[in-house]
């Protein structure tokens, strides 16, 4: 069996914001070497989420929108007592922060439009943490 | 270590659609020989998703239900401007499309109401895939 | 291939509920053994979830609040024609029953403030399971 593992970092331009990193979770899948596994998408963070969809510019405002909707930032939340970001942590739990692609004969299996796609939700942030794990023969 | 994949297809009938897959993925385990290790249970589509929970009827109309309480087919979505279907893509990257269940002694773990159900959100289509992948020894 | 696998039980006091149990899957992983893979922590229920998040004890009465503003208990279900757990389903549906964490060196890849956090949606029960599956080398 294989393990390789590497980190992508990114910042963050807003306090919610989607980024597609699916070409650079492609080029580890590559060095890894790697044919036939699993690829975990991790973000090491209570704060973000790692969702797989369309990386279309619409579609990603919608899914902002989506989130303020569900988890608005204003409200009577708790932890607002002791930090400000309640709704940043509520939204990354119910998002999740990994996902899990297959990986068959070198390649990711994956829809035409199903994009891996970085979600943060308490930016701007100067670094955003994804580890990129590749298990496998 | 054993690696092991197969592909299943469904052919689903409405716009939001509950799919009981339990007995087909149980088929795939058997075939693999694998008896300890992980089985990904992964749609490769950005309109559509796995969850585990139960089969009863009355459930699986409950979760279209609320599937379509949260995620509204109307809306003031931009992706609506090129397509007509935001809510099946939000709906999707929420649910999440792929789901991991343990593997051991040659069954998978998992509750007795915790069936595999393929959530078909943006349908009917005459082809929706499922990749099973069994990874262990 | 090591492959490693563990249950871990909790009696649960409320009807939902958050339970931080990342150090009992740290003792877990170290009893393993393996140093670099996968850790699943998978709840074999349909009316529970495990989700990583802070395991601050006002985000996880928000996080109770979020589920039950959500899925509320009272609602047109049909469920409860034959039980009356809808809301658990649904919950446990969206926030899913397992997450898979990266193992490199003998820990697991989680940041600061992201805690392993069971979560009860139909308690109190006398015994409620969490498999923790390590995986790698």
């Amino acid at each position: 069996m294989k393990f390789f593992v590497k980190e992508l970092d990114y910042s963050t331009r807003s306090r919610v914001e989607v980024i597609d990193i699916t070409s650079d979770v492609e080029g580890v899948v590559r060095e890894s070497g790697v044919r036939n596994g699993i690829v975990l998408v991790f973000a090491p963070h209570a704060t973000a989420a790692v969702v797989l969809n369309e990386a279309e510019e619409g579609l990603m405002r919608d899914i902002v929108n989506k989130i303020l909707e569900l988890f608005p930032r204003e409200g009577n939340y708790a932890h607002n007592l002791i930090d400000d970001n309640a709704n940043s942590h509520l939204a990354s739990a119910f998002l999740g922060q990994g996902k899990d692609i297959p990986l068959v004969n070198g390649s990711m299996v994956r829809g035409t439009w199903q994009n891996i796609l970085l979600i943060e939700l308490d930016g701007p942030r100067a670094r955003r943490r994804v580890v990129v794990e590749v298990i496998g023969e």
